[in-house]
């Protein structure tokens, strides 16, 4: 498997837990819908799901949460009258693949019924090139002459962790092309599923029984000859920004696709796909079990990438179901948004877009918190609007089974300024300053002042501080003084003063109207001095550490494996007030590390490294954001073996699927695109050491012992560099069509790279500079 | 009864609750020591505690607690060979009365054993004028001539929640005296009990069998007549101030209380118990109920005032045993205090001497919390060195039988400003700074000055905020602005001041000395900024009602009972973060009404008025502490039936004895000397209207309906003063031996008493000014 590009299976588990954990590793995306890797026959049981981005509805009390779409894609065969499916049929061979390249999904099973054999085939892809569609090759084969049906069209029987989500679901038909239409609980936002099939065979019957509208196709099938059909599907609703109706657009979009036919549509669908791949593909030599790992990751965040001008973001659980509310979390700014902004930049955009979108819901969110603030304290689980979708009361106790209250919502306030961070990350790597004008310097300002209405002054020891937060560490809540806060907050301060000065100098007319708009102008001066006087917890003169926040060195020690051992229910949880973890310095995951990542070339290597050595035997890595955080600062220190470990823990975590997918009775399985991210962070900044910096790109590469060569593209300041990295050497490719001269400095040595030109610089060993 | 003047009852009822609440409601105490309301023959079983004030210890890792001393008291009968007890034998009468003129407990009870009738009468008293010494009268009188064994000497099988705390218990008898000696398991610290009698029948051998240091006394008595011994047994601790070991001390107090006898003993007694009477009581003419409650409660709080020079100061549960670890709470300054600031001064002056000896353990306790304070950070639950007794883990959860976190210790800060103000109000309500020298201010400013390095600063609200503190309300905890601690922080600040303007002008050496000692010259310009600019919960402006901390209105509301029926143990606590109460608006305990009455001539009445209405509802009176605070307020306010109501739950919660006394597994039994307290406080403050001023006595009387009279006494500025309350008048009658004239304003109307003149004042019914 030299060139690993996909993810296959022989075999089929008839059981629950493993039909989800299939289903997340074999799910297809295209940013507007994810289809989870289930097969064609199968139902809302087997979690078959539909999700769509963006679209939120509410039932009750229950949690808020993404719209599953009916199953335009369900076709089911029966043999001789007999229904055909892989739960109940016994299968004499089943092969399932997940094609990288295109995120196409296959499947290629061949049942055994009453003597005759059966295999049916399908391939499966949502279009990346017409977000609405979905496209799907279906064929059958036996071994003798058989009376086949097929129920094939539009299950509206939906999965749901907090449905029914979709009221008064009608079936239409319209022609040839069968249609479902509903309206969500909450708003009565409309939802749309069409489905049309081009057939050569049998004959077309329609049945509408329970909550399937299908098209029962009847045909004497002879032995050995394949028949083969393909099913369009569409999904629109009414956040689509169509003229016409829903309706109308989802039927012209089938029957434009059926038009144009199946090859068509897969030759513009890879088309799309080669282009994306050949923008983000990181390549590595001399190690398939990372290069399939970390390709299966960045294949990841391609498929959930936001669709271009629909200002979404990616959820935590990407599209993989409606887990974790389907919300976005600090995970996208500090996990996803990297890669995105170095590789795909116009993706990055969309993600800034959705929190210029949601200002709004995050200055409601500042007001109505506690005393109320000031600014924009952005959401901890994000939806459409901005307003928080995380509750007060989110952990299962399991000794009364009522919730218990967490301060995620109303304290993890390094959220805005991770927001922050990201919005000027990508006006400073891409110079691109269009995004400040548009929105993203008002998302700045607010969370700075934000900022501001939360902290205190200590008189006495004349500094601002950052009270009652809970860092990146969940297990400890309501601390004062968490070194990650601290720091995102003083560099909130400082980008908003940076986006002040730039924007003074090159657009002071739009400054001006923004400073009125907001009313911030006896604000602004505040943030100079709180950036001055902001109190950053320091390393210890001694050993180095900086204490995750104030009074963390008092904590008890504690091992890890007995704190567990101490737990009187498996699902109890360590934190929340009273965890076992609470008055220990055990911590979910990594915080000072996680901030000496981010903030890594303020930090001295010895202070990274005591810090490294001393939090990493005292993280749970409770959370899947952590491992990568140890793996890129190991890589930053040298720790080259842990680095690699832990760039292959965050790697594999949606490849493997071995995450634990139930929390007490809740079900947590999906994807984890923050993993991809890290695992591609890990790749490009700690291994390949990449750092752009202000009028520079810093690389100072430091491979995995097995690794060759380390292959990557970046897009700096619009141009775009392809980078080839070995032990010996690194070269930079200029693409022809930069419009600059660049320069680099990669281990110390400065290169001038000029468009259409290669650069080739040689490594000295062990050399590594800043 | 019309002067009720004791408590008795006919009854005993064999079951261990029973005995348990009887121990508490007839137990006696001379401020040296408690002995609990059990009959000579008992034993540890039966919670026989001699709990000594101001000796603790710790065994392991349970909570360290006064010691229990061994039983000198004992005294065991046998009948013709058969023990005579009535834990087994047949009673056919019994009595027990407790003296409340003078704490003497008595019990008579016939018992029948194989067909004879055996009368045990006994007397106890622990001395009012020998604090180390207790006596007994002990006589039997049995119908028919019978072979009698008495068992009298030192029981040495101790109670204790967390023992055993006294180590290599030794006998030895030093001519007709026994003795036993042991050393605390902590410090090795000695404790010595002796005994002797004075007998004159029967024949005397020795027994020392198990833990029983014993006199055998043998003797064939005769029909009808009876036999009487006298008892005197001491304790003594290194703890005494005696010159002498504790051992010579401890026999030479018995051998002199037995040469002088039984008779001479009881007179000093008796004219100590006089005195304390004569100034200390309080009469209500016209509801015997209120009187014979209000006279108990009184009694208790007499019974425990430390023994003068000790510097002790009085535990939550008095000298009833161990419970609450024997630790002094806010309670003393807060809620008995003023009872001896008002009646009793010169044990006033003790508790605040123990705050001052306990200083330096306030200190210790301010530089240790969190991040480390300056100056005095009182414990919540103090012992002799005043470092905190209260753990960090304290509330038994039942679900999983840990202990629960709760920050009692380290944030209910407003500890450290009760002390404050008591400090203040001792020197306001008497005149004499001799205490402020001697290191009470040194107290305050040390107070006010961990004040300073506790509080915040909010610049853009240009205030001072008191942040992540728990109030009264225990319910609610890590609250930031909560009105009762924001008030007495101000409270504190503003005497720090006081003190300060008070020593400079009085005794300006000394203010340098201290100044200079504790180095606080930079720190009290602070003060004056602070006093201005700290933030304090204001009424509303419509509604007039004081939010109890930041966002408490935000909380739901919920019913109380409703709450309580949704717990799923009947020993889950409703706070402790995660409990019922938490996320809702029911209090445990009153606060802001608490506040109120601390600073009632700072609000107007309708203020009170609407706060009173808000709150009572709201409070779950889940402390002791709670009913008192609303029935003086209520007072305050002219709810005079509401006042009436919690004017009764707080004074006879001692005398019904009708409190909970197991929390899940713990002990929780004991007296409730702020309660008493609270009593008290209604009573004089309540319903007298008794308001000390800086110039003057201020009398605003408003007497529940069927009281005719109310009379007490008070010390003002060490004069002293009987005042009788009718509806019509008032008339205050200055002693004799008073020094000077005061003013006095009653309802409005002025009067200047004279040493040894009475003044008349009618009143006129509803007036009632400030």
């Amino acid at each position: 498997m030299s060139k690993p590009w996909s993810v296959s299976t022989n075999q089929f588990i008839n059981e629950q837990e493993s039909i989800m954990r299939t289903g997340n590793v074999y799910q297809i995306a295209n940013g507007y819908m994810g289809y989870r890797g289930t097969l064609d026959e199968f139902g809302p049981e087997q979690l078959v799901g539909i999700t769509l981005a963006g679209i939120f509805d509410r039932v009750g009390d229950a949690w808020r949460e993404p719209v599953n779409a009916p199953n335009g894609a369900f076709t089911q065969v029966s043999l001789d009258g007999v229904d055909i499916s892989a739960l109940s049929t016994r299968i004499k061979h089943h092969e399932q693949r997940l094609n990288l390249s295109n995120a196409i999904f296959e499947r290629e099973t061949t049942f055994s019924s009453r003597g005759k054999t059966l295999t049916i085939k399908s391939s499966r892809f949502l279009s990346a090139n017409t977000p609405n569609l979905g496209v799907i090759r279906f064929s059958l084969t036996c071994n003798t002459a058989a009376a086949i049906t097929i129920h094939t069209g539009i299950d509206s029987n939906i999965w749901d962790l907090n449905g029914p989500h979709l009221l008064k679901l009608t079936p239409e038909k319209h022609g040839g092309v069968l249609l479902v239409h509903g309206v969500t609980n909450e708003a009565s936002k409309r939802v749309v599923v069409v489905e049309a099939i081009k057939c050569d065979f049998g004959k077309e019957v329609h049945s509408a029984t329970g909550k399937k509208h299908l098209r029962v196709i009847g045909t004497n099938i002879e032995a050995g000859r394949t028949y083969t059909f393909y099913k369009y599907f569409a999904v629109f609703t009414d956040h689509d920004p169509v003229r016409k109706s829903a309706k109308k657009a989802a039927i012209e979009t089938v029957e434009h696709a059926k038009a144009h036919g199946y090859e068509a549509c897969l030759n513009i669908h890879n088309a799309e796909w080669e282009k994306k791949w050949k923008r983000c593909d990181v390549k590595i030599e001399g190690d398939d079990k990372a290069q399939h790992a970390l390709r299966y990751s960045i294949f990841q965040l391609l498929m959930v990438a936001p669709v271009n001008g629909s200002a979404n973001s990616i959820p935590a659980r990407a599209l993989s179901g409606q887990v974790y509310k389907g919300a976005i979390f600090w995970d996208t700014e500090m996990f996803m948004f990297p890669f995105f902004l170095h590789s795909y930049p116009e993706k990055a955009v969309e993600l800034l877009r959705y929190r210029i979108k949601t200002l709004d819901g995050a200055r409601r969110k500042a007001q109505s918190e506690g005393v109320g603030y000031r600014g924009a304290f952005y959401a901890w689980e994000s939806q459409e609007t901005g307003d928080d979708a995380c509750t007060y009361f989110n952990v299962g106790d399991p000794f009364t089974g009522r919730e218990l209250r967490t301060h995620f919502r109303d304290k993890q306030v390094h959220i805005s300024g991770d927001v922050a961070i990201a919005m000027w990350e990508y006006f400073r790597v891409t110079g691109d300053d269009s995004l400040l004008l548009e929105g993203g310097a008002e998302v700045i300002l607010e969370c700075a002042r934000f900022y501001y209405s939360y902290a205190y002054f200590k008189k006495d020891k004349n500094r601002y501080e950052i009270l009652d937060v809970i860092g990146p560490d969940e297990y400890h809540e309501r601390i004062n003084n968490n070194a990650f806060t601290n720091m995102v907050v003083k560099a909130t301060f400082e980008i908003a003063i940076a986006t002040v000065k730039h924007l003074k100098q090159k657009h002071p007319a739009e400054l001006r109207a923004l400073v009125r708009k907001i009313g911030i102008e006896n604000e602004l001066s505040f943030f100079a001095e709180a950036v001055n006087l902001l109190y950053i917890p320091e390393p210890d003169r001694k050993t180095g550490i900086i204490e995750q926040f104030d009074a963390y060195f008092k904590l008890k020690e504690a091992k890890i494996e007995e704190l567990k051992a101490r737990k009187l229910h498996p699902d109890e949880y360590l934190g929340a007030g009273q965890g076992l973890a609470v008055p220990t310095k055990v911590i979910k995951q990594a915080d000072v590390v996680m901030m000496l990542n981010l903030f890594k070339e303020r930090y001295p290597a010895k202070v990274k490294r005591a810090n490294w050595e001393y939090y990493e035997p005292r993280s749970e890595h409770g959370s899947s954001l952590s491992a990568c955080a140890y793996a890129m600062l190991a890589a930053d220190i040298g720790k080259l073996d842990w680095a690699y470990r832990y760039f292959l823990q965050t790697a594999k975590i949606d490849l493997e699927a071995k995450y634990k997918v139930f929390v007490g009775t809740i079900f947590m399985g999906g994807s984890h695109p923050a993993a991809n991210g890290g695992a591609w962070m890990t790749a490009v900044f700690g291994f390949g050491g990449l750092k752009v910096n202000v009028d520079h790109v810093a690389l100072n590469p430091r491979l995995p012992k097995r690794w060759k060569c380390l292959e990557f593209s970046i897009v700096y300041k619009c141009d775009r560099f392809d980078l080839k990295i070995t032990n010996a050497e690194v070269t930079i490719i200029a693409a022809a069509s930069n419009r600059s001269e660049r320069r680099f400095i990669v281990a110390g040595k400065e290169a001038y790279c000029t468009p259409g030109n290669s650069n080739q610089l040689k490594l000295h060993r062990g050399k590594r500079t800043g």
